[in-house]
């Protein structure tokens, strides 16, 4: 995976994850340091709808739009930062 | 919420999520610092069957006998971990 793709990729995350992956919104989950495997099952779960009720509404539209190469991407810049 | 009642509770969590919340199995996802409000929003969401899906039904297993009160302790405890 490629991380630096996957920073250029998460500007659209930074407004709910924050730019350093802690979410300002107490709701929402800190994603720096998160294992880079569980990010990229959770993206896929939000993509294929098997989280669903309130927020994960939110997130499924955000998963939806992601290719395999992003998810990947994402999750090793997100599991990067400390 | 009560942190140290979270703490004796999370004995059975740390298999999955590491003692320290810090899950040594790659597809789990760390706890520790996590936001508190999240965890809540995420336990509450594996007890109401929101999430399922491969690992997911494990952890809804998990959560299925916990009480608001034990989901707000635990979501405490692993929060205020560093």
């Amino acid at each position: 995976a490629d991380a630096a793709a996957g920073k250029a990729k998460a500007v659209m995350c930074a407004a709910c994850h924050g730019a350093d992956g802690k979410a300002q919104i107490p709701t929402y989950p800190n994603l720096a340091g998160q294992n880079e495997a569980y990010l990229v099952s959770a993206m896929n779960a939000y993509k294929k709808g098997e989280r669903t009720g309130g927020q994960a509404a939110i997130m499924a539209g955000m998963a939806a739009p992601l290719s395999d190469a992003d998810i990947a991407n994402l999750a090793a810049y997100f599991a990067s930062l400390k």
